[in-house]
């Protein structure tokens, strides 16, 4: 895994590290989405979800060789203009700790680095705060956003 | 241009074509956007977005051999779960006709056969009630859309 990116917890042993590898053990994630009690999806989308985002970053805790993934975020993009952030998941454990926030500035700047300059998401109402918190505009410009399900 | 639907028009000589190929003349995609005032984007970021887009549908009229764009939208998707819909434009000449729903209803189909269930977009707020009208939803469940944009 190359960790591109490590942040000091309050635990001097333990580490946070980021990494855009996708080569993620599927159980594992779907243990943490599990955690959060978001609903099962089969394997085979998620993995080929994964494969054709743009972009992928977990969140590690890890001391010493040991590694656990206490969080997840992927966004879709037309590799120009637009990217659009989904699945976004930091473990309960490890929530309240300013990591969902390290998270999600770290999906930014990587978004930035390949010069995408319009970065969306839908967020639930809960989390609307957060993602304001972080730069994020609901309805700019009384701009909406919609969804199309099948019947 | 394999066309895989065709809409009749009142003009006989005419048919309205839809496509799915990426190989678009971005100097006539540029004229179309320019008609319904958009800014100009640079052509190589525009021919990026096409080729890393999921879906891509433009519409014809078609006269005989020639033919002219009409229309045009794009995918975003991670091939599995979502898909987002970009840059929907139809020429004002067209406008009014009903080819604005046809061509969403085409996008749609697309995506439905590809086994997308999650079909979103950003609405101006004059294109609202136009995308409900097609099924979408506002703020389903209070879910917001957001955006992102550099300082």
């Amino acid at each position: 895994m190359a960790g591109d990116a490590v942040e000091p917890t309050s635990d001097r042993a333990a580490q946070i590290v980021f990494s855009t590898d996708r080569d993620i053990d599927l159980y594992e994630l779907e243990e943490l989405c599990d955690a959060v009690g978001w609903s099962r999806r089969p394997l085979r989308k998620v993995r080929k979800a994964i494969q054709h985002s743009f972009l992928v970053v977990s969140m590690w805790e890890q001391r010493g060789t040991k590694r656990r993934l206490v969080g997840f975020s992927r966004a879709t993009s037309d590799h120009a203009f637009n990217a659009t952030i989904w699945d976004v998941v930091v473990h309960p454990d490890y929530q309240s700790q300013g990591l969902g926030k390290a998270l999600m500035k770290h999906m930014i700047k990587k978004l930035r680095s390949e010069d995408i300059s319009n970065i969306t998401l839908f967020a639930d109402p809960h989390v609307v705060d957060f993602y304001r918190r972080l730069g994020f505009m609901s309805d700019p410009e009384g701009i909406k956003g919609m969804f199309w399900y099948p019947d």
